[in-house]
């Protein structure tokens, strides 16, 4: 016992590990609600030395997890049985950037924003953008197939992978996809990505470059109502334009966010869209119009488009700290990730009323309209007892509800240990049998982020007690 | 012996199998140059039937084949092996559109283009458009991943199917995916997608519809120099535009269109570039001129504009009809599926000229040139002993060639069994050896198109005769 973590250090170095309690307790967490403390973390410099890694995991029988920046929001990070967390914050170069065939080869420790950064002056950029994207890293990102909210244009990072370098649970080292969309042969790539660690741990990612738009406007239209706030979103789809970004907030968010962050969103307002048009200028101006008349339309009480480049990020300030937002309101937050047919919008925000009224907790919304991503944000207390209990049921209520119209219990966070429990109710028996077995394959002994993603035992439902937690992470 | 052929008939009824020598003859060849019969061919009418067809496969060890319309290239419905074919043309019915999603749940012996046609007149279309769209069905374009001249803009079959149906080797019916891109789970979808009928036959397919443009425009430009014409497609794309289309004609296959198709393309020309721009009327307006000047500072000596819907098609009519008219100069022709990195198509071009003169064997080039997915087609007598050897060892150099320089042996028309023996080349022994373990996951017996897509022996590469064939398919 513990001879294990010895050949560990010895792989490492003596700079490259953490085991001391308080530096592990660091570990324990993600942005999500779950919390698990790993046996030690170590900081891999190379694909060899992960290699060399997982190796020793294998042949002790010791749990791994990877880790990029851990600000994941369903638990994909935390190490539930323990184990070695593999940080790949020491793995974060720009290895190759290739602009004549637009690609870029990155490692996974390497933040989300600064590969558009790194090419941003040749005009181009990386185009999934989680809300995260000046922490979070493109190995969590792969590992969580993460999106954003320019996904409705775009798609979400498995339409932006072309490539992988993976170490698998034996330590072998093995190449995936190539330069091309369509590579020969299976599509291990788009197998890998979004299976959350429980196949292999990714060194090395070829990712699509794109080509920055000529003209970016950003719109924000009113509502006195949520319910055509959300009527819109489909009304602008049905015309025959794609937006970059539809995203929506309702009356409680909009009160939240304004607060903090006076990006001058209005205080009575029930719903606002923030819409975001890309394109050749002359486009964009057509479009801008058509969305014009989809609102006003739909009974817009006001439609204000960014002048400058200055008002453009103030409304997306808004947007892209709301997060940190809640915290002056709220000492914890329970966010969830459920999906439904952008038609179903409007009826989802008005179950979403009534579960928060029937769970007496405040709910806002804040998502990704024009995807039908929602994100409803519950607020709660843990330090009440129940409270956390209560949230996590409310969230649990919202995701069943995604499913009864079609919809699925996440858009771009993951499955992680959140929502193991509830892979049942969204697939049959024969579909998660046929994923069990593909992960045995890969991962026989079970020791690749175990617990995550798929439900342990076969057909019989598992009770899951919520851990306790001592405070909310902010990112 | 043939117990299990009267199963099958129990099954299909009187009216649903074909099983007459000269019946089955007409289903041993598809679009490329490999032959081999059927025991047994098949109609089924419902996924019940598909799985009952199966497992009279699974108890019976015998051989199992799904076949679409029989247009593929890479002889990816040919029953190697014997046993039952799978025709999937009586599950040819779209089974559901719905617009306000951008949706719709078809039946894999749909017709590619029906598809399109059905959503026409709403202003929607369906987006992977191989050349023989008008024939091939979407299962067979799902099981190989197929693409199309749009597919620069667009991508590929695996981007626009959202969930399958699949029928598995031992009779299960499983469904994969959902209504949105990003699915909770191990991505199934894509792993069926491309996977060339070893896992399963798929029995539904669910797609993406996409808004028809405002406005579309064509137009040709014409190079003395193959050289120039080729290096106009990286001039293009590094340019801020993603045509919808970028493709070439090199001199020989310009000569051989235009007496078949009287295209207007010019006899004395090098190279033309059929590009298409879509979108807005404003941005398209702009892009042309963008076009205009990447093909002046390459020296195009002619650039034209359609300029009505009718002199639109015209243009396209040269490119679309392209295999046909091949067939006025050439009794037989080998096509190939090579992709190289956009800027090594101008040297690939040449290789291919040396390789053409040193098999002595006409090679022309008409190709997806945005996407650096190069189809060579090679012309050659089968009548003429060790023509059809030539033929082959040409296509063979030039993926070798490809391979290369960093691209890959196919861009959108399948391994199947033409290029198994290729995998190695492109893939490692520890790529290939994954590959192999999912394969047997699904299909431990290796009934299901067995002799496809995966080299069968491990680690060693096999020697492969190939077949004699006596005429070549026309579609």
């Amino acid at each position: 016992m513990g001879a294990w973590k010895d050949e560990l250090i010895r792989i490492v170095g003596p700079r490259g590990y953490l085991n001391r309690p308080e530096d592990l307790r660091l570990y324990e967490y993600d942005g999500g609600v779950d919390k698990a403390r790993p046996e030690i973390v170590v900081f891999p410099r190379t694909t060899d030395e992960v290699s060399a890694i997982v190796r020793v995991a294998h042949r002790n029988g010791v749990p791994i997890v990877g880790r990029g920046a851990g600000t994941g929001l369903s638990g994909g990070a935390i190490p539930e049985k323990g184990g070695i967390l593999v940080g790949f914050s020491r793995m974060n170069r720009i290895l190759e950037i290739d602009l004549a065939n637009e690609r870029a080869v990155v490692q996974p420790g390497v933040v989300n924003l600064d590969i558009s950064l790194a090419v941003d002056a040749d005009g181009y950029f990386y185009a999934p953008d989680p809300s995260s994207q000046r922490a979070c890293t493109i190995g969590g990102n792969v590992a969580e197939n993460a999106g954003g909210p320019h996904t409705l244009a775009y798609g979400v990072t498995t339409n932006h992978v072309l490539g992988l370098e993976v170490v698998l649970p034996d330590g072998t080292v093995v190449q995936t996809g190539a330069w091309w969309p369509d590579t020969p042969g299976y599509d291990l790539t788009g197998l890998l990505t979004g299976s959350e660690g429980t196949m292999g741990l990714v060194t090395k990612i070829v990712i699509r470059l794109m080509k920055k738009p000529e003209c970016v406007k950003t719109i924000l239209a009113i509502f006195d109502s949520a319910d055509d706030c959300a009527l819109t979103v489909s009304e602008i789809t049905a015309r025959a334009i794609t937006p970059a970004a539809v995203e929506m907030l309702d009356g409680c968010m909009l009160k939240m966010v304004e607060a903090a962050v006076h990006a001058g969103y209005p205080l009575d307002a029930d719903g606002v869209l923030l819409i975001e048009l890309e394109g050749v200028r002359e486009a964009v101006e057509e479009q801008a119009e058509q969305v014009r008349q989809a609102c006003e339309y739909c009974r817009a009480r006001e439609f204000r488009v960014a002048r400058s480049e200055a008002e453009r990020q103030l409304l997306w300030k808004g947007r892209k700290n709301a997060f940190g937002a809640i915290g002056r309101v709220s000492p914890f937050y329970y966010v969830h990730d459920g999906v439904v047919p952008r038609t179903q919008i409007a009826p989802t925000l008005r179950r979403i009323g009534e579960i928060s009224t029937q769970y007496g907790l405040t709910i806002g919304n804040i998502f990704h309209a024009g995807d039908g991503n929602m994100h409803p944000i519950i607020l709660f207390d843990a330090r009440i007892p129940g409270d956390l209990n209560r949230a996590q049921g409310a969230g649990f209520d919202i995701l069943e509800y995604c499913i009864q119209v079609g919809g699925s219990i996440t858009g771009e966070h993951g499955i992680g240990m959140e929502k193991v429990h509830l892979m049942d109710k969204q697939f049959s028996a024969e579909s998660l049998d046929m994923m069990r077995r593909i992960r045995e394959l890969f991962d026989p002994a079970r020791l690749f982020n175990p617990g995550k993603l798929l439900p342990g035992a076969r057909g019989c439902a598992e009770i899951r007690q919520p851990p306790l937690i001592a405070g909310n992470p902010v990112y």
